[in-house]
């Protein structure tokens, strides 16, 4: 492990320093734009130089993607009193397109505002909110369809390229750079990503920017089957948990293990003051599902919703600076009998809630009727929709019913008129699938919902593993992902089972960073395989302390190794404990790799066929050496 | 859970209570074949009635595969020292092609047993050894082409049936028998498994039945893509470790969660002595890599490896009873200088020692020149083959390259050869294979094997995430299970750091029983969704007790939910911690269910059309109060 600042400990004193510590062996670096103020943060993970034995060469530092944002930076002062670092206010400024508003303008925002009971809770410097001017549209998709480059759209061009560029033009990375061809199933995937490609994307609604105007503190990124594949993880407290340095605390642990994107799905007390906490201290997008609080408004009585409500309430969290919304707007009153016959009904909390309203008030959802106006309110601050699928299937029976698929049509009319107010659309998927089903999930998703990103919650495939749905998800998440879905929505051990705590939030998150890059792996996005590269040959050198490095969860690798073999001398042995010295094979293809380069492979080949027992011999006598040395 | 009996405590003194105690609800039933010496043991799952706020109906028991044996029947006395019960004694001696020898045939065997400094830790009631008759072949695919249905093959017709037939009579099951439609790759699963189609699979090579004459304790199974997918799990003592107890307990151990075969992967001190132990205590097939044995036997040095030591081990650990022997006869010399330019060379254990061998003499391997003698041996004592895949990549970087698929080819030669001789064939393959070019093995293999049942290491995904490996691989695994592999190796959490403990074995075990089921799932195999369904019905009714029985670790999934939950009154709540009471959304759709079957689904769907507002209003009033009760 790097040592740690005692002064580093101390500027973090609030969260816990598993969360905050810099990763092992890795610094921080930021690559510049066009502009001093796009400083784009990777991981650089370094190491150790080839062993004499096996060819002496240096092995250059591996760039990573690195969703951790400042906390893993010891150069930055954190403080959560103050939130982090301002990123995009700058742009946001200079389009000249926005203005300050004197407060929240939602009744509850300011309700809020002015309790002095909830003073103590209070984030202290709360901004005032920003907010299109009148007759504008400030969404990454309206500048994107002007053909406008914002620097947003740069920014993530440096960041989903992760310098493979520079690693193309260096002779260091060649050992590392080969890859494989993929299987992209019509994914488009540029041999370079330019901030044109991003632009491009965007403006076709092949990819969505969730960067709401008053989130200045978001890392921009991005979300779209033609980049690299995202995940999200879940936070929230709920009406048994729990404080909001808690909360805090889960977002900048859920970030640390790769979280692209973090849903804050709180039921409980304080949900807006919690919201406010972690949004001003959170350098990835936020995702909310505003119907949850909207229920909590109206004392949990589904029928008491009103659109008033919702639409206050969907001001209330842009104007905090929420990215993305979900919003189960197709779970349309036709859709709601079909559900009747399933095995397990309807399974989503936000699809139920509108189920009930629709058939209690015997009406069409407020949510479709009032689509446009939500679109309204969507373009002033650049809040994503995420098309809530409320009739998610919750098992392998219902996988891709009617009810389902009819809901998916919805989404799809819906996004066409997102599109047409210019706001960003992803579509949100199952959920329970058996594996021969996905493809056909993703298929239809493209077609219906014209290209606009995926959002998929697994889908697990098969409902008898409680204990290890991260698991069961995990398999169908890779399949969907290799498919074309862009972000992966993970699912923790304790998936129908009950609250995650912190490890299993990390093994959900790491789950479904395997998941994300073996579908980018299988696509064939270039670049992807650089780091398994450098991790395969670090594990044939016998570089123990750079497979841990250039591990997922390093801290895991490390623990494991050293529970069967603690001695810090074994970290550079050429064998390992599941082997031992004698049967070790890598160390037997060192020696045939040797002997290929002293006599060169051609001329294996040829004394193969002549059987020259000379050399032979020489090989014999060298292997015997080897093995009295071990 | 259910109470143990006192006694039973005491007869599994030597093994833990964690191995052997019952499942959770369940009984071990015995269901009897055309005699009464074919006895199939199965677990049936006891389920609660349905609430009557559910509709109070019964849900009849679920019987599932059952790898574990007499450990889990209270009924049985487990003697350690004794041995299981004898299953198979009777089928072999009534078909007369055998006979008893007057005991071990190989020089070493010989050896051991009569060494005294060992009969401290010898088996003490071991038998003496059977072998074919001189002119007779003792294999399953011997009787299977003579037409010959064996007492093993009606076994496995029932066992791969579990009860569907009398399932499917029954209409208390009607609601657990819906299935999706499979996509299976051209495997050919029938509605009903008959004895006559395990023999017309046997007789093809389409599958084998690991059963050798000496190892009369196992239960017979089938490995074959048109069976359900099995997987294995490993054990073995190392140079480090380990008691001969600690084996017996982890193959114990590993049979109770699930897995279909155990492999022997002893490397350390008295090997022959523990495999003994887990021979005549292991009512699933055992398997071993004999050239591991074979190594310890001329102190690690591969060049002094001959036929002759490496036969007489296969005659010592055939009459020891071992089922099914990986030989790495497909590492010919001419694909050993393919690895030079490979980044992780020979990753198998058994293929380096061979490419070494080969290399060191400038010979073709011996495995290869002497095939016919290797299979003389098996077919007298009807061990079958693992054909070893030697050059299997060790990373994804190697992949699907000329030396891996150049044996593959071999191991096809080899095939038609062992057929020859009527010997059983399975084909072990990769390894780390990206999820792309999954398909393009399990394809090859079929067509370059002849449909010799595949069994597969993985393949892992990605190299970058140790401590995760069983995941990286398990996504793998169901992949080409689905596709038509028909055994899956299963990979532990410690894969390339370390030897993996109990915990990693069962979380190793679990992950691969998913990621076969999964593939049994989408195969399409008929009544693979019974268990699936259950669940999902148990789920809705908040029948906790029941999802725990019916999850793959009850145990597990218990752990996690009272962790958040704790109190035994919970599991009969109406919801559960994870959204609260207000927000269960299967609860509201059992309001949507009730409102249906109250109204019919015709008459909502009419009530939609026409905006009945008087039901509407009838549905909020009834909704209302299960909210106010809750």
């Amino acid at each position: 492990m790097s040592a740690i600042p005692e002064e580093f400990l101390q500027r973090t004193a609030e969260l816990s320093l598993e969360s905050t510590k810099p990763m092992d062996g890795s610094t921080k670096i930021y690559v510049q734009g066009s502009r001093p103020d796009i400083q784009v943060p990777m991981r650089e993970i370094h190491l150790a130089d080839t062993a004499a034995s096996f060819g002496a060469e240096p092995n250059p530092p591996i760039p990573v993607y690195d969703t951790s944002g400042p906390y893993t930076d010891p150069n930055v002062e954190i403080d959560l009193l103050n939130g982090m670092p301002d990123v995009r206010s700058p742009w946001i400024e200079e389009r000249e397109d926005t203005e300050w508003l004197d407060g929240p303008t939602s009744d509850y925002g300011q309700q809020r505002q002015s309790d002095p009971a909830l003073a103590s809770m209070r984030f202290e410097h709360l901004h005032k909110p920003r907010r299109a001017k009148t007759g504008h549209n400030v969404s990454q998709m309206h500048y994107a369809k002007k053909g406008i480059i914002t620097p947003e759209m740069e920014y993530i061009a440096i960041r989903e390229s992760m310098k493979l560029q520079a690693l193309r033009a260096n002779p260091e990375y060649d050992k590392v750079l080969m890859q494989h061809p993929g299987m992209s199933f019509g994914a488009n995937l540029p041999n370079e990503i330019t901030p044109e490609f991003v632009r491009d994307e965007v403006a076709a609604g092949r990819a969505i920017i969730p960067a709401n105007i008053n989130h200045p503190e978001v890392e921009p990124m991005i979300i779209g089957r033609n980049f690299l594949v995202k995940i999200n993880g879940n936070l929230g407290n709920s009406a048994v948990t729990s404080s909001i340095t808690e909360e805090v605390e889960k977002m900048v642990w859920g970030i640390r293990w790769g979280s692209d994107t973090i849903m804050d799905l709180s039921t409980g007390q304080n949900i807006h003051e919690t919201r406010e906490w972690i949004l001003r201290n959170a350098p990835v997008p936020i995702g909310t599902v505003p119907i949850y609080q909207a229920l909590e408004k109206v004392n949990g009585v589904a029928e008491d919703l009103t659109w008033e409500i919702f639409k206050d309430t969907l001001i209330e969290q842009a104007e905090q600076g929420v990215d993305y919304f979900t919003i189960h707007a197709g779970v349309r009153l036709q859709y709601v009998p079909m559900t009747a016959k399933r095995v397990t009904g309807i399974v989503s909390r936000g699809g139920s809630i509108m189920a009930k309203w629709c058939l209690a008030h015997h009406e069409e959802s407020f949510l479709y009727t009032h689509f446009e106006d939500i679109c309204e309110i969507m373009k002033a601050y650049d809040v994503s929709f995420s098309l809530g699928d409320g009739l998610r299937p919750g098992s392998i029976a219902d996988a891709n019913d009617e009810a389902q698929f009819g809901e998916l049509e919805t989404l799809g009319e819906l996004t066409k008129i997102a599109w047409k107010h210019d706001v960003q659309v992803m579509i949100e998927g199952p959920g329970h699938v058996p594996m021969q089903m996905i493809k056909e999930n993703m298929d239809k998703e493209l077609e219906d919902c014209f290209e606009a990103p995926f959002y998929t919650l697994g889908p697990l495939t098969t409902d008898i593993a409680p204990g290890y749905d991260h698991i069961t998800s995990g398999i169908g998440a890779a399949q969907i992902g290799w498919y074309g879905c862009a972000m992966l929505c993970y699912v923790t051990p304790k998936e129908h089972l009950g609250l995650p705590n912190k490890e299993d939030v990390r093994i959900g998150i790491i789950t479904y960073k395997i998941a994300a890059h073996a579908a980018d792996l299988a696509k064939g996005h270039p670049g992807a395989q650089v780091r398994d590269n450098a991790m395969s040959k670090a594990r044939f050198e016998f570089r123990w302390d750079d497979q841990f490095k250039l591990a997922l969860d390093p801290e895991r690798a490390r623990e494991y190794h050293d529970q069967t073999l603690p001695k810090e001398a074994h970290k550079v042995a050429h064998f390992c404990s599941m082997c031992g010295p004698k049967f070790c094979s890598m160390k037997i293809s060192q020696d045939v790799r040797d002997y290929a380069a002293k006599h060169g492979i051609g001329k294996i080949e040829v004394a193969i066929k002549e059987g020259m027992v000379e050399k032979a011999k020489e090989f014999k006598e060298a292997g015997s050496e080897i093995y009295s040395k071990a």
